[in-house]
């Protein structure tokens, strides 16, 4: 049974590069799980259990963006950039003043970051993620969590991919690592009927 | 022989917090090494060589504070704070800017930061080693840097501890574990003879 008293909501990559359809980076199904997100966030702040935002950030210079995005980055001027609306998270999910946002370079929320660092100290053990996209930086992030002995839950139907097809084939991948898959639904009516 | 065009000048927690006499974590060696730090630090403007500044910045809950200075960061309200004050390079260092800041938590600069890949991707091999304290955050940062198999100079009146013993005493070491120990001048010579 997993101790939600001791778990954290992460919401990955729910910024404006990714959700402005105007963006090169759009992503248009990310959209579609905000309520997804937002039902399980309002249970979070709720019960008082961490929140932490984590999202790409990247230099005008371009030094820290991934190798294989540095075309596109140069092109297109203005990508996820620190300091600039690009970069910021939704409206529709935008963090509350004491809710931890984490600034990340590459896929993994791990990667560079001083994300286990926070867990470790909120004695965090299991991991709720959700955002955007599945392949990517979710799946990124599922290996070093659970390389790192977290128990992770992927919330089907609050993160996303360009199809249905890599969206299933993920998360049945993740399955077969040790993760658990779950929806919103599901996590929903355990977060609720759990003591706290 | 060091290839110098594959060279980055580190200058470490410059930061108010330790250079301001009224913070709790006062260095007070620490405006000594000033004048040698900025030497070397001309010398990679003029020459166009990477500078980074790596700083220690926390949130204000305290929650990425090292386990070991929470007493003080609770006591003393306003420690190293991000968009405070306390975090900033002090001016007679301040960045310029394109010059690189990377912000840490820890004592050693590549733990939990993208430092790492920055230095990949400027495909720096060598870095020069300046700034505070000696025993703390840049012998830390001396560890990862070996370990990541960049060769170290660390310079010796660059840097500073709060004892001349503990101050030679880690650069004995240092230069045990393989990193080169040059002084200002010897540094700024061969910089100054060297063919870019």
């Amino acid at each position: 049974m997993v101790d939600f008293k001791r778990s954290a909501l992460l919401i990955i990559d729910m910024e404006y590069s990714f959700l402005d359809s105007k963006s090169p980076l759009f992503v248009d199904f990310g959209y579609e799980i905000v309520p997804s997100i937002k039902k399980i966030l309002n249970i979070y702040r709720e019960k008082k259990l961490p929140i932490i935002f984590v999202k790409r950030e990247h230099r005008k210079n371009g030094i820290d963006i991934d190798k294989t995005r540095i075309k596109i980055f140069k092109k297109s001027k203005g990508l996820i950039l620190e300091n600039d609306k690009s970069s910021e998270i939704i409206d529709d999910l935008k963090p509350l003043k004491d809710e931890i946002i984490v600034i990340k370079r590459r896929w993994s929320s791990f990667f560079g970051t001083e994300l286990d660092i926070l867990l470790r100290r909120l004695k965090i053990k299991n991991l709720i993620i959700t955002g955007i996209q599945t392949p990517n930086c979710i799946r990124a992030t599922v290996y070093d969590a659970l390389s790192l002995d977290y128990n992770v839950i992927v919330i089907s139907d609050a993160t996303a991919s360009k199809t249905e097809e890599i969206q299933k084939n993920n998360l049945f991948d993740m399955e077969n690592l040790g993760a658990k898959i779950l929806t919103t639904d599901e996590i929903t009516n355990i977060l609720e009927k759990f003591k706290f």
